[in-house]
């Protein structure tokens, strides 16, 4: 690379040539990414259908992130609302649906960077629990964005505990509104997407009363600025929530109601409706609104986690391939820092982590589906099940993928915080996962409720869901492996997994009993055993996640290059599992030290291995240079190059600083004679 | 509180009224507070000291932090040049000065936010690495601004491995100068604070060369900008390398030098000089080096971790009780959220460990004051002990500390994700540090080099330093506790990180040892072992910890009620780490599963038996509600109101978004009509 006249690094020279350390890595692949691709996808039909979605959306120019980087909290905002106006145009072109296969590629090509997702919520709100008449009269003004809407429920002072929201509704026979006010500062509602600046419209979650009786919390349709002009209608207070960790694009908002009137018929009545004449009328089960919610936790799984897992770790690996630093062996060249046991270790465990949780998120779906089926069909049976799954996955997935993007992050040194890099939103982005759709400590609760339920129940021989039967079963005390090979079979780790989280629900359930039994009142015995019963609520998903994956592996055996490498990578998540939480399994003997030695060997035999594939792995995840927007992990691998390109785009190189007029030509001239 | 006519909440009407919630735990300390302040600022004399500084920084409006979230990169530069430059003139006035005691209270007060940190660098280098006559000339130049230094070692491609800098300087006799120049894209200086935008000098690391051969890295005092009028020096690129996570304040740059001249005497020469006649003449010990580095990363231990830890702790406390969500016994209030026990597992652990580190800082201040006696008479014993020391700690304080924060953060559910929270930023600064001054696996092994040094040469007998005696040490075999109280004895749960520290490092120098009379070659069987070598050293410097926290106690008895307190947290950060890593104190059974179930049960207690004090531990801090910059964390608990009242200020509250105007107008009113 030569050194232009003008000292500047000839730019775009490198560019698209490929670095031959990456180039390398290429050519050893020891299976078809291509076809690993297509199998991820579903088939090869819907590969094509994703590559052809996604390059429509790069090609237009108005979808462009490349100033993403450099943009303040507004210029955010406005390039959303913008590319999302935009879209409307585009998916009408384009003929592509909102319920079509193509949305969820639009959103994976536009990474999510854009508004009207609360608007998207607000028509789902309004879709189920909105009578027919309600549904005829605002889904189509809402689907043709005569209005924009919002979904407000949660307050300043409350997230977590819906039935505590203190905004109230009270419903006024004499004009046949009701009156919504916010009778506290904790009242206010804050968070709101699309709310702080462009809703004309929200659902409002608020206390109903009617004759000074409190009917408990119900959704009605508020608006909240003219249709006109934008302006706040009368009696509105709203704005914007201000700086936050990523989402900046988003306009979280306040909002505060003060005799805020609307008509009767703006409550949504699908469940309950208030009549002229005051009467509360309840109607159908409320159990489905758990199904919305159960919904969104396993989207979010795979739209706002897997994605931007599998694009770190793609940033991660390719980046350790190019990047070499010191030496491995003397006198031989800088060794690339992938070939270093440590990187490996830190990299290669998030690797299948991304896979698990790819096809954990499948399983789920499948899942979810079953359940609509029974659903349509009246049958609630599945939705404790699927409301513990759905919560339970949440949190350990999110919290999981959220600790491994931060490995990927920290994996690439120095330059992995430089927003260039793109690791720190994709950081930042996961991290919000964890508390947004239910906080993960009291989600993991719910599904600790739910386990030990069926273990009390499976103990006492009653019927359980399959997927808890476990619970009820009988293993061996201890793990039968004689070697460090015998760890590589999935049914000697599939069992360790099972009796482990066993071990934690059935002792935990132990000790709650015991309290009780010693006369500690239920909710207080409960408190003291939330710690360990949010452990064994881990376990139990860690357990489904690892099975999941063994029998995903099992079921490709007419792909076997790609089995084979995915049963490494089965094999290197479920030792990490047990590497990594050693404690659990050698509790009560059933690993012993001598076997979790056999399982650290064979763990770190595992990296060594999959080493060799590990550039191949992230390639079949098949994301574009634009898709992935990051000076470290484009295809070519021309990391420095590009890092120095994109720096020099950045604002603080735009022009001399004002600071040097005001404070450092002062500071410096003053005594410049001297010198 | 009450609705104003004008439907908002009257402002400042709750501010400084202390929220009753907090109020009454305040009530119930048991201890004083004040006493506790004193202590951990080692008397009241410095106490007063100390509130003064802040008090006369807070004062001045200069240093406002007010709009501190709601900076550019821009702006947040521009405030940083503007206080770096108000600061000389306040010391002046104040009469502080820089190896004054006030300085580091200046920085507390400052939370660090200043330009011209590398200038200090580029002063303390000149001091180390300069001649009499350089020192003479550069430092007093530097100290008064008439030129501003900085400080550029790492380059795009190196960063840990400084031997494989590329920036050649080529001497050339004819002209008795330097000729530096950037080969190659990789070889450009990339990171070096106050260099994108402020410096007009800078100190460059380059491989020296005289007559074609290479003489390895020297220091070189380049001038980069003009004094004049801040323009480039011929053959000078440089710039700011962009946006980063954090220390958007500083000017993070990039430099290429083409040809750039600099004359014989700007060589850095107190250890090697290079003579008229080409001649290179090396003179004294080198090993001082190491000195400077190893004072950096003991002084970033208590400033950059120790403080933002305590900070978090103070804003994630507080506002844990004050927050009420949920109930703990049906028909009561709402619990305040610290009484959960999965909220007490997540803070206090925190809490104690900012208390533990803050212990280990001092000690590791200590040591390296006795190492620098020593130094001083010429004895440089001590240096590796130190340079293990301060790598070890810098890793392991860094890594605990950023997970710490990111607790707390995360306990303030989607609140503490708003940047008016401070965690964000506490959190993402934190999170730097542990890569800044050493990559922390890196400095992990190389701690682990001394460890197993050691403990070859303590099991032939050789003497080793007092830290590390304990390697040689005969342990009993199985932990002699009987039930869970006597997991509240220090010796037994020092003895017990003792006991794990030993056995990971001798298994690790067992495993090297084995692939090298294996026939495995010795860097590689390293390379194999690397995994295990970080987790002894992590493992080494957490028993280190413990010990300290417990000697300290041991030492407050003249203060029983202190003493109690700080006996419970150094319980609960034991038995903490015994909790969270099972697994390495299970493997060899010195620790049974009996065993394990005493400790869960006595950690669990002590988080209720703390929880008590949780506030006044946090009041004893003694951040000033301006220091700590949070909506959650003041003082008077009045979170939502302020929470409010900060929104308002942001900038997305200011005027409506032209992306009204541009994008949601035409939307809406192109179907207006319809409506």
């Amino acid at each position: 690379m030569a050194l232009t006249e003008t000292g500047k690094y000839s730019q775009g020279s490198v560019l698209g040539s490929v670095n031959p350390d990456i180039a390398s890595e290429r050519q050893t692949a020891s299976f078809s990414v291509e076809k690993l691709t297509a199998w991820l996808d579903g088939g090869a039909e819907r590969t094509r259908l994703r590559r052809a979605v996604v390059e429509a959306i790069e090609r237009d120019p108005v979808f462009s992130r490349e100033n993403q980087y450099f943009q303040s909290q507004n210029e955010s905002y406005e390039a959303a609302v913008r590319k999302a106006v935009h879209l409307q145009k585009k998916m009408h072109e384009m003929g592509w649906t909102d319920d079509g296969p193509e949305f969820k590629y639009i959103y994976r090509a536009l990474s999510g960077d854009l508004a009207f997702l609360l608007h998207r919520i607000f028509i789902r709100s309004i879709s189920v629990l909105g009578s027919d008449k309600q549904i005829a009269k605002w889904i189509p003004l809402a689907t043709q964005y005569q209005l924009i809407g919002s979904y407000a429920q949660t307050e300043l002072g409350h997230g977590t505990y819906l039935q505590g929201l203190e905004t109230t509704a009270v419903f006024d026979i004499t004009t046949q509104e009701f009156v919504l006010n916010t009778p506290n500062i904790s009242a206010m509602k804050w968070w709101p997407g699309d709310m702080g600046r462009s809703a004309t419209h929200t659902v409002v979650f608020a206390q109903l009363y009617i004759n000074g009786k409190c009917y408990g919390l119900h959704p009605f349709i508020v608006q909240i600025r003219s249709l006109q002009d934008h302006s706040l209608c009368p009696g509105i207070t709203a704005g914007d929530i201000g700086p936050k960790m990523n989402f900046e694009h988003i306009d979280n908002g306040y909002l505060m109601l003060q005799n805020v009137r609307v008509p009767r018929e703006n409550m949504l009545s699908k469940f309950c409706e208030v009549q002229p004449d005051g009467t509360y009328v309840r109607r159908g089960s409320q159990k489905i609104n758990y199904f919305t919610m159960t919904t969104v936790r396993i989207s979010l799984i795979s739209d706002e986690v897997v994605i931007p897992l599998m694009k770190a770790c793609t940033i991660a690996i390719r980046y350790s391939v190019v990047r070499r630093q010191s030496k491995l062996k003397p006198r031989e060249q800088e060794a690339k820092i992938l070939d270093y046991q440590t990187q490996q270790e830190k990299l290669l465990p998030q690797l299948a982590a991304a896979y698990a949780f790819y096809f954990i998120s499948d399983y789920l779906q499948e899942l979810f589906n079953r359940g609509y089926r029974e659903i349509q069909r009246k049958n609630f049976d599945m939705l404790p099940e699927l409301h513990a799954f759905s919560s339970g996955f949440k949190a350990m997935v999110t919290q999981y993928g959220t600790s491994a993007v931060k490995i990927c992050l920290q994996a690439c040194g120095g330059h992995g915080y430089s927003l260039l890099s793109g690791l720190p939103s994709l950081y930042t982005k996961i991290f919000a996962s964890c508390i947004y759709e239910g906080e993960n400590t009291i989600l993991l609760l719910q599904t600790a409720r739910f386990l030990i339920k069926c273990f009390m129940a499976a103990s006492t021989g009653q019927s359980v869901p399959p997927s808890v039967t476990y619970l009820a079963a009988v293993t061996p005390e201890k793990c039968p492996a004689k070697n460090k090979l015998d760890f590589l079979s999935p049914d000697i780790y599939t069992e360790a997994y099972q009796h482990m989280a066993a071990r934690l629900i059935s002792s935990t359930a132990a000790k709650l009993q015991d309290l009780i039994q010693s006369g500690v009142k239920k909710h207080d015995a409960w408190n003291q055993c939330t710690v360990q019963l949010a452990q064994a609520a881990k376990a139990h998903c860690h357990y489904i996640t690892v099975k999941n994956f063994a029998e995903t592996v099992e079921k490709l055996e007419t792909q076997p290059g790609i089995q084979k490498i995915m049963k490494h990578l089965c094999d290197l998540f479920a030792l990490h599992g047990i590497f990594s939480n050693a404690g659990v399994f050698l509790h009560d003997g059933y690993v012993s030290g001598a076997q979790m030695d056999m399982v650290t060997a064979s763990y770190l035999d595992l990296l060594a291995v999959i080493r060799k594939d590990a550039v191949p792995l992230v390639d079949a995840f098949d994301f574009t240079d634009k898709t992935l927007n990051s000076a470290l992990g484009s295809y070519d691998g021309q990391v420095y190059q590009r890092l120095y390109e994109w720096a020099q785009k950045s604002p603080t190189n735009k022009q001399m600083s004002p600071a040097y007029e005001r404070y450092l030509k002062p500071l410096l001239h003053k005594t410049l004679s001297k010198l």
